[in-house]
Formats: C-alpha cells, sequence, structure tokens
C-alpha cells in the first residue's frame, strides 16, 4: 500500500496537521526547549554551534575593531526573524490552501552603538525593526491579508523581539585550579 | 615609521579606541542602521543574506514538518545572543585589561508552540532565556563580576530581547502582473 502525500508550496501538509492532533491529544509535546552554544574563537570573532550543523561564524566589521569575517550578532538577528516570517508565511499559506510562487523578506534594524560602547547608558539594542515582505502569489489580497495578520498572531521570532522576554545570563562557576 | 597595536585577546585596541574617540567627536557616527535579506528556498528552508557572506541556511527540524537542513530561527536566535554576549565579554575586558583564556556561553530558551501552530493565542516567543557564561581567566573574581554586570548593561542583542522593540513588518505592494 502507497500513501499519497499531500503537499502545497512543497510543504508536508500531513506531517504538519499530525503535530497539531499530537498537541491537541497531550498539551505538554507544545512545551519546547531549543539550545545553541557559543564558543569564542579570536578578537571578537566567534561561532555559534547549534545541534549538528555546521558552525555559524560570528564577526564584527573592521569599523567596529573586528576582523570582518562574518556577519555580525544583530544581523544575524535580523536574519533570523525573516527566516522566522518565512516560516509563518508558507506554513500558513500551506494550511489556507495558497500556493507562494516567491517570497523575499528585507529586514533592517536601527542601533545607537553608545550604550555597547559604554558611552551612554540605556537600551543598547535595536531601537526599532522593520520587515519589508515580497510576497508573490496569485491567490486574493483579501486572503493575502488574512495570511499577514496571522504570520503576525503567530512568529516566535518576532514576538520574542516585540516583547519583553526574561533573559537570564549568569556565570557558572570558575573551573576549579 | 611603524607604529606598534596595541592588542590584548588578540583585539585591535586602537582600532576600539578609535571608534570610541571618532564617536565622541561625532556623536552621529553611533547611529548605525544594519541588513539582512531573507529568501525563501523550498518548504520551511530559506536563506538569510548579510552582505557579501555565505548565506545562512534555515529550516526546521522534521517534528516541526521541515527538511532539517538547518537550524531553525529561534535556534539562531539564540546563536545570535550568544555571539553578541562573547563580543561584550572580549570587548570590555580587553579595554580593561583583562586576559581571556577562554570563553563559552551555552544557551537555552522555553517556547510553547501552541501559538505558533493557531492552537492558542498569545505570546508565540520565548517565554525566556538563559545564558550560562563559562569564562576561563585569571583576572581577579572582582574584575571578572564587574566585566559581567559591564556586559549586562551593554548587550545589543541581550538589550533587544529583554526589552520591547517596535517591530514593523510590512507587506510590499504585489508585483504589477
Amino acid at each position: 500500500m502507497t500513501q499519497a502525500t499531500t503537499r502545497l508550496n512543497d510543504v508536508d501538509l500531513d506531517a504538519v496537521t499530525g503535530l497539531v492532533d499530537a498537541i491537541n491529544d497531550d498539551p505538554g509535546k507544545a512545551q519546547t526547549t531549543w539550545a545553541a552554544h557559543v564558543r569564542w574563537d579570536s578578537a571578537f570573532a566567534s561561532s555559534a554551534r547549534i545541534r549538528n550543523f555546521d558552525p555559524i561564524r560570528s564577526d564584527e566589521p573592521a569599523a567596529l575593531g573586528g576582523g570582518d569575517t562574518g556577519p555580525n550578532p544583530v544581523e544575524q538577528l535580523l536574519g533570523a526573524l525573516g527566516n522566522c516570517l518565512t516560516v509563518g508565511y508558507i506554513a500558513n499559506a500551506s494550511v489556507a490552501g495558497i500556493a507562494i510562487d516567491d517570497l523575499r523578506i528585507d529586514l533592517k534594524g536601527d542601533l545607537d552603538l553608545r550604550v555597547f560602547l559604554g558611552l551612554a547608558e540605556g537600551h543598547a539594542g535595536f531601537e526599532s525593526i522593520t520587515a519589508t515582505v515580497h510576497l508573490t502569489s496569485s491567490a486574493a489580497p483579501e486572503q493575502i491579508d488574512e495570511l499577514h495578520t496571522k504570520v503576525l498572531a503567530s512568529s516566535p521570532v518576532g514576538h520574542t523581539l516585540s516583547h519583553a522576554v526574561p533573559v537570564n545570563i549568569e556565570l557558572a562557576a570558575p573551573p576549579r585550579g
């Protein structure tokens, strides 16, 4: 016996539906923990290790005293937001029966370096972030608007940035000599 | 004439001091804008392009219906935080004359998938994020504590996550047919 899988936008809808059903049966399955492990390489360069994937290299541009060997952390943050929004549009479109032809998202964020450099106190992070979504689809404009509303209401990275999330940064006990 | 550069933790301190002096002379130079450009590849896979660096591949694990070809966006967010904190410790240590022997940061975050999956309303993002910092240095514990305090007060990614930042997500006008 073979079973046809249902695909739209190349998404395996059966897998998505199966996850939703599993969580409806056991809401505890919705509680997930995610992890990353960062190692300092040299100067301002470091690498983030996530599961078994190749490390993501990070550095600062020369204008900030870095070696410019990779995107810097605030750029990576913008990339993570764009990648998350992409999943949001594609997942919600697929469930709603909307075929997406093309999707590109341009992200930018403004940041005052003075707090980072110790020249001022206050908010060191992005003052604001803008994502401009270029979505090509033959769906009706009302369907695209509804899709957009759903994505705004459900983006894990988007909500992490737009809400104040408790961030606990602790020094581990130093290794014993 | 040659000029010796001052280096600690392989950081070019003259470059960092030069940036601080330049911003003190012209605070407008502290106003920076950062960018990333994301393209949908297929299903839940996409790539973030940042300046001329290799694209950062993103995907979802199979349990979430993805192809598992890269770290997912919330994992990338944790990696960006760890990379940012690393720059913070190394930069502040270097300016304070503290030599760092080794630095690793383990990050984790808890997330309830129900809002992302449309099974509940509310906060779709991380409920909390924890970074555990493994820092090896022969500096006095009080110096390390002071360093830690400075990093907490000045981390761009850390503050972006722990503060509510305006995130504006807009649909660009569709291309004309």
